[in-house]
């Protein structure tokens, strides 16, 4: 059989100090949750706090729900299109909702609520970084290279 | 409780339309795929194309082995952090290898395979167009302004 394949990109791993300098430079990914349904994909702010990829939800969404003690994915990326370069990092692990306020407070100093916008995303979930792989995709450059678009801190 | 919460961008669905608009737009996303031993994502690749989102893996990929007749998560994105907007398309559905010759004769037109780079990524797989949501983040701006990027044509 003829291979329809288009080009295959180099898939190479991170080292976990790679990966975790991507997490951390990054405020937006996707995570997913498996259901009775199958799984769903929920975009999200993110950060990285207090050994976890911590995330903010309301009490009443998917999330909220159903990731306490659930194993979730969480996956950030990067794509340079014209390129053909990019990396993704994957860390795996069960949701926890944080009520310690210890906790709660150090995730506020990195990551400040905004004082004047209401809203019910006050729970918090972490995935805990046991499980991270990261990938580079292409091969002769450096993933460094691409967090200059990635730093600015979303809420 | 004090709302610990930031910023709550307004998270409104997008019609049918623009969510098609933007996913045929685009040519990179994530899979979740539920396992025993949880959810996975893995970047992709893909072009819409024979009414499905279509993606090229090889067979002895997790994706290649699970993916037939498992209900799969597809999701696709854009983040603009300096003005805190995105938007977000999800499509779900039963994964389907396509090995139909005609099907495949159509995917390799709108989705040529590079000749001169041999690979295994020969095995498509396929999810139907049944359930699409989108979602945009903040409000007041036009999803389609977003697509000048993401029009280059990855394979």
């Amino acid at each position: 059989m003829t291979p329809w394949g288009g080009t295959v990109l180099q898939s190479i791993e991170l080292s976990l100090s790679e990966s975790e300098a991507l997490l951390r430079a990054g405020s937006t990914g996707r995570i997913a949750i498996s259901t009775p349904e199958g799984p769903h994909i929920i975009p999200v702010n993110y950060s990285l706090v207090a050994d976890r990829v911590v995330v903010r939800t309301s009490p009443y969404s998917l999330l909220g729900t159903h990731a306490s003690g659930t194993v979730l994915a969480f996956e950030t990326d990067h794509f340079d299109h014209q390129q053909q370069r990019g990396w993704s990092v994957l860390v795996r692990g069960r949701g926890e909702v944080i009520t310690d306020p210890a906790t709660l407070q150090a995730i506020r100093q990195v990551w400040p609520p905004r004082p004047w916008a209401a809203g019910n995303r006050n729970l918090h979930v972490g995935i805990r970084l046991t499980e991270i792989t990261g990938r580079r995709l292409g091969d002769g450059w450096d993933v460094m290279e691409t967090l200059d678009g990635h730093t600015a801190r979303a809420v």
